[in-house]
């Protein structure tokens, strides 16, 4: 028996959007740690005698620290074999898998990676493509939440540019982030805010910069949610369509 | 029969990183129409029925453009059923998935999306984090080829920020890129080359913006390439085990 650690992507909420090297890797272990994100029916693609250890947060209850968590891979692999770290989305966007693979190496475990289908992706998932021919060329990834707590300084220069802009745990910072991009002039971007990913209760909310608070106080969209902003927004049927009624409502009044 | 589109995102080279998801579109396709990215043992899943047209670029032969791809889809479609669109990576992120849906959708063509892991989620597999916690906390992808043949204006102000720059198809602008990064006194900025994504012969080469082109003339990784630019990529073993041995023989020299 050799120790092992897999870092596993299990994708964007969908259980069905795991790779087949990710299921075949969940069969191979011993034992699996796994986030609060993951699709509970992954956990039916190992073996009985799998060992599931829950190690995600939720609500009320404790919750590991990721140096407690780069521990137990160790404590596990050691002794019992092939350890699959089961994490959602992609273990290496934004997913802090690096630190989980350079300290089990360091107990010279093996390692191996398999990518995951990232929250990223939903954009496209919901008919919202990141880049477009003649409209942009680059998308930016940001995580709104930085360590210190701050937005990050990165998306104020995001303004500047016409890059898509897409921000990871960026619900609670909403206010901070339209008040960036009013301050650049850019009140009638197209946003979106994607909640829930790929689940079945998953939902997209579009408007402008200028409405979208609004809409968000109506809608209640929850965590986790891709907040997603840029001309390539507006293309979107939710987007152009709400805007059409707003415009015949107002020639109305007129 | 119902008429349908179902595009599926064929991941990054390695067949095992498909989707669930996308092996039941194949299994379930009438007509698939894919790339040359696409690795051929995907095909397999498809039923001894199933019509497979290949509608990529392969050198010296006739490509289909855009317009006649979007075109095929509907003429199968309406008489055939169900068509999937197997594409590279991820349809949607620079796959102009985008422009086949509405294609389609003009023709009342129900459609659907199939997310896959793109080429992004290269530098991960590779080891490469594209962002660490107390480093920088963004990444921006940017199309090396634009529309008008230049290079995205954009990689110029990505030198100004912190974020992780991801190119995609910049390996024939790779002098353009050094020079836009040396002018931006980016000189020692770690850099990553990847090659031809999670095949078995893909590759990663690794060195600083300054000796990074002398490394690909010696080495001569081919397309398709992602290049990486970043300070998350210094922590890669084949980056500074190599500074290493080039500090050792500096000092022998001494």
């Amino acid at each position: 028996m050799k120790p092992k650690l897999t870092l596993v992507g299990a994708g964007p909420g969908d259980p069905d959007l795991i790779s087949l090297k990710g299921v075949k890797a969940l069969s191979n272990a011993d034992v699996v740690l796994y986030d609060a994100l993951v699709h509970p029916d992954l956990l039916d693609y190992c073996s009985e005698n799998t060992l599931k250890i829950f190690v995600g947060k939720r609500a009320g209850l404790h919750s590991y620290q990721q140096r407690q968590i780069n521990q137990l891979i160790v404590k596990h692999a050691l002794p019992q074999g092939h350890v699959v770290r089961l994490k959602g989305g992609d273990p290496f966007i934004f997913g802090r898998g690096q630190e989980e693979i350079e300290y089990a190496e360091t107990f010279g475990i093996e390692t191996a990676i398999v990518p995951g289908i990232s929250s990223i992706n939903l954009p496209g998932y919901y008919g919202i493509p990141l880049t477009r021919r003649g409209v942009n060329e680059s998308f930016w990834v940001i995580t709104a939440t930085t360590r210190s707590g701050q937005l990050s300084r990165d998306v104020k220069l995001a303004t500047q540019t016409s890059a898509t802009v897409v921000l990871l745990m960026g619900l609670k910072k909403l206010s901070t982030i339209v008040e960036v991009f009013k301050q650049a002039g850019k009140e009638s971007l197209p946003m979106a805010v994607i909640s829930k990913g790929s689940l079945p209760e998953g939902s997209l909310l579009t408007g402008t910069v200028d409405e979208i608070e609004k809409l968000v106080k109506k809608e209640k969209p929850t965590a986790p949610a891709l907040i997603v902003l840029g001309e390539t927004v507006g293309a979107h049927p939710e987007f152009y369509l709400k805007a059409e009624h707003l415009k015949s409502e107002l020639l109305e009044k007129l």
